[in-house]
């Protein structure tokens, strides 16, 4: 059997998540042949995204064998797991072993608070960005960034365009391209409203104020775990 | 309290979908306020989608509450289904009062069974597009048509793109500008590969290839419910 027979992806799934930072990546990963799934967390009893659709863990955080990627998605449940010992010690040792740490959405910042992205090119979700630097990392503004063996992605949406480019560093060109028209991956977004700078100005603002809240914790959250971190 | 204060989505779900096809409207269509969703089946039993992911339906088929939308999903699991009388009647009664019905990808298969796509234009996945006339509809080869009541979608993510434009339907440009640019849908597909059309040729035979056996068995499926439905 070659290496390349099999893959193992091990997704940290927890409370409050975006189910979309996991679902999209495992729609695209899920279809390269040999393909096998963990959906870690610390118990087995189901869970809820952060508008409630329930995820079903089957891995737990401590018997969670190494994975070959390594995918921590994002969503407000995030904040949590900054200052969680367990989760952010599972996150380091698997980084350790994978061939590749992938981490979509606010998902960086999990793995920025793991000590994960200290002197490397990073992105997450737009409302976030500037939080990066908090974990040592370089914030870039592009949907997907690989550097090393990290790779991550702008918000929600953008863990699809990460997966395919996944694909494409673990099995090719071809492979990804297959994948890719198998989802009929032709998207035709009904406006230009995917990045503040492109959105309707009303539209940014409403969608910073509805942040509002979050924003504010998170940043705090930063700055105490960049402190931990040694960092500021 | 105005019409629009609430919207009730009950999503058909059922053993072998593809996930994303119901995972992509629903975290575009659970940001509108004030929105519920019905995971609808005919049990309650966690159940797993085409590559494994488990879905755990909420609402019984025969206790499901009227819905402002109807969301079917496609995926294998769509074949089973067109011959089901309990789920085609629950979609007959469903569609008579619901605001609008909307399939994604092979999910048009099932609705063209239940007799709600006669004399519409509509899409799907484009490997199953040539099916729908055995329906009585008229394929548009489009990511999203929508045609009286009744929305339809691409293969797969193209569930994306119909939630936002039912959203503007719904609630308005604004309203799907603001979820456009939260879950951050500014897409960069890595390739030219989205469509049978655009694919290198080597991907789209692979991706065809790949599809033979369930093609064969939905074209057999379209010609055996076009006779029952009297249209062929």
């Amino acid at each position: 059997m070659s290496p390349d027979a099999s893959l193992r992806v091990g997704a940290l799934i927890f409370p409050a998540m975006d189910q979309m930072d996991f679902t999209g990546p495992f729609e695209v990963l899920s279809q390269i042949p040999g393909c096998t799934f963990h959906l870690v967390w610390k118990d087995l009893a189901p869970l809820r995204d952060t508008r409630g659709l329930v995820l079903k863990p089957d891995t737990l955080l401590n018997e969670a064998p190494p994975s070959d990627v390594l995918l921590v998605p994002g969503g407000p449940g995030q904040e949590k797991l900054m200052d969680d010992e367990p989760v952010l010690s599972f996150l380091r040792d698997q980084a350790r072993q994978a061939r590749y740490t992938f981490s979509v959405c606010t998902g960086a910042l999990i793995c920025g608070a793991a000590g994960l992205l200290r002197g490397l090119r990073a992105t997450t979700h737009w409302n976030s960005l500037h939080l990066l630097e908090y974990f040592g990392a370089m914030a870039v503004e592009a949907r997907v960034v690989v550097d090393g063996k990290h790779v991550s992605t702008g918000g929600v949406t953008s863990g699809i365009d990460g997966a395919l480019r996944l694909v494409q560093l673990l099995r090719g060109d071809q492979a990804a391209q297959v994948i890719q028209l198998a989802m009929q991956y032709a998207p035709e977004p009904p406006f230009q409203s995917g990045t503040p700078g492109t959105a309707p100005p009303e539209a940014a603002e409403t969608c910073r104020a509805a942040f509002r809240r979050i924003s504010e914790a998170r940043l705090e959250t930063a700055r105490r775990v960049s402190r931990r971190l040694g960092l500021c």
